[in-house]
């Protein structure tokens, strides 16, 4: 079965013509939800797109990331945890490509990692239902990293991070960061997965102390400032996965939705705890979660 | 006895003419180390506080704060912790004033909280001789806010925190605080506090996690955007507090150096802990630090 996908984010539009698990054709643009304004999307889907629906008029079309957020195109309401690949089809939001052809908006995830606590992922849950993880923990990284837990092939729980984005925040705008110099040390990532350590188990010193400590071994001619940059990304994934391993439990092994050199970084991480990985492509995931999604779109209107 | 102070900041320059512990006269600018170049840090100490050194021909002249930093008059290297007035006054660095006069900068002082760890002060130790306390644990909040134990009368360790200054890199350039709203609804302080409660004692969710979890709330349309900018002050204040006291061990009171409101937030904070407070203004306990350093200076003199 072809279908036609637009994975649709904050900065990027990239649009893919698929058959099965196979791109076939794709297209790729600038123009993501944050560079558009309320009426502009339809336009660019079909200037993008619009030769694929003409070629293939029966392939279903669908919509995934912030193109459904109330910065997107429609607002499609987050679905409710537990959700596998059939209650997230059937929370798809149609949106009108005219002639009597409709896209479908996959909803984002609600739920609530604690009673009374809040999250959400809106894009991640595709990739994770393409993960090949039917019973288990899937990390996606990036800017907001994710840890999925999976029962039966429904997306249990989640838990996000901001560990990407204080990285970037705390390097461009923090007294912390702003002394990091190049060339980067990598030797840095490892003293920052050690000093997280002191924020795990029985010891809880907090993450702000421990940030402060590395302007104070700059500061004091502790730290050469070639490390300062990995460190604190050592720092902050090292806390990442410390609370999600008190969140989730230690699992023998974890899933990593990235490419090298992200991806590696986690598996050494993970390897410290003695956690095995495996890792898959975010974009293969994708294809594959979609692959799902369309099929019980499909049998649900058959 | 009659001495001459500047408490010379990032930003601020405020001279103080004392005798005991009264301010006869004060000047203030806003020539702050971060203003000034490398050779004119004199000229501006002179063009403030010069009729003083005329008029006390004999007063002894004191400078605090991050005028002995890198980016200071003259680098003071960091005493080490465990320091009292005396250590401190024996590790003050002279800067020549002209016609035979020096100024003594007050060093900061550097402790390892933990064996290979590394934190600074600067200015705030000098604070914290005039605290009054002799044993317990001393509070100092601000954009570092500062735990500091006191054994016996000498500083024995201390712990920094990045609080203030997280506070308000979230609230400026990150997506967690920028969709926060006015008025501000104080309420959400509280809700900050009991947030930072699941990153304490078996539960340790990770900071990074509750941080993500303000924008899950506000996206998912479970918290208003008023309660956002006080919610995060509560979070981070209720993290630093957690760590604190997982550092220190959990005191029957704590001495804060603050003013209302700010000593208020504290007051009420460590209230849900059953620990007691007391209150000193910065400012008291400033001068009071100053005037032991300055006894066992004099001392050391004659």
């Amino acid at each position: 079965m072809r279908f036609i996908v637009a994975d649709w984010g904050t900065t990027r539009f990239r649009g893919y013509l698929i058959e099965h698990e196979t791109i076939l054709d794709e297209v790729s643009s600038k123009e993501g939800v944050s560079a558009l304004k309320s009426g502009q999307h339809r336009d660019v889907f079909m200037r993008q797109c619009g030769h694929w629906l003409e070629a293939e008029p029966d392939a279903p079309v669908l919509l995934v990331g912030m193109v459904g957020s109330r910065e997107g195109w429609v607002m499609a309401p987050y679905a409710t945890c537990p959700a596998g690949p059939e209650e997230i089809a059937n929370a798809m939001i149609p949106v009108d490509l005219g002639n009597g052809r409709n896209a479908y908006i996959v909803p984002g995830l609600f739920c609530e990692p604690a009673p009374g606590t809040s999250d959400v992922m809106r894009g991640e849950e595709t990739l994770v239902l393409g993960s090949g993880v039917e019973d288990g923990i899937v990390c996606s990284p990036g800017t907001h990293p994710k840890w999925i837990e999976i029962k039966g092939g429904q997306i249990e729980r989640f838990a996000t991070y901001m560990t990407g984005e204080m990285y970037a925040v705390l390097r461009e705008h923090s007294m912390i960061g702003r002394p990091a110099t190049e060339p980067e040390d990598p030797k840095g990532f490892n003293l920052g997965l050690a000093a997280a350590d002191r924020n795990s188990g029985t010891s809880h010193v907090g993450l702000l102390h421990l940030l402060f400590g590395a302007r104070a071994a700059v500061v004091s001619g502790r730290m050469d400032t070639g490390l300062l940059a990995p460190y604190l990304s050592g720092l902050l994934t090292g806390d990442e996965i410390n609370g999600a391993l008190s969140q989730f439990g230690k699992p023998a092994s974890v899933t990593i939705l990235a490419e090298s050199p992200r991806a590696d970084l986690y598996i050494h991480a993970l390897g410290r705890h003695g956690i095995a990985t495996q890792v898959r492509s975010p974009q293969e995931a994708l294809i594959a979660g979609l692959a799902r999604i369309v099929r019980h779109h499909s049998r649900a209107k058959a």
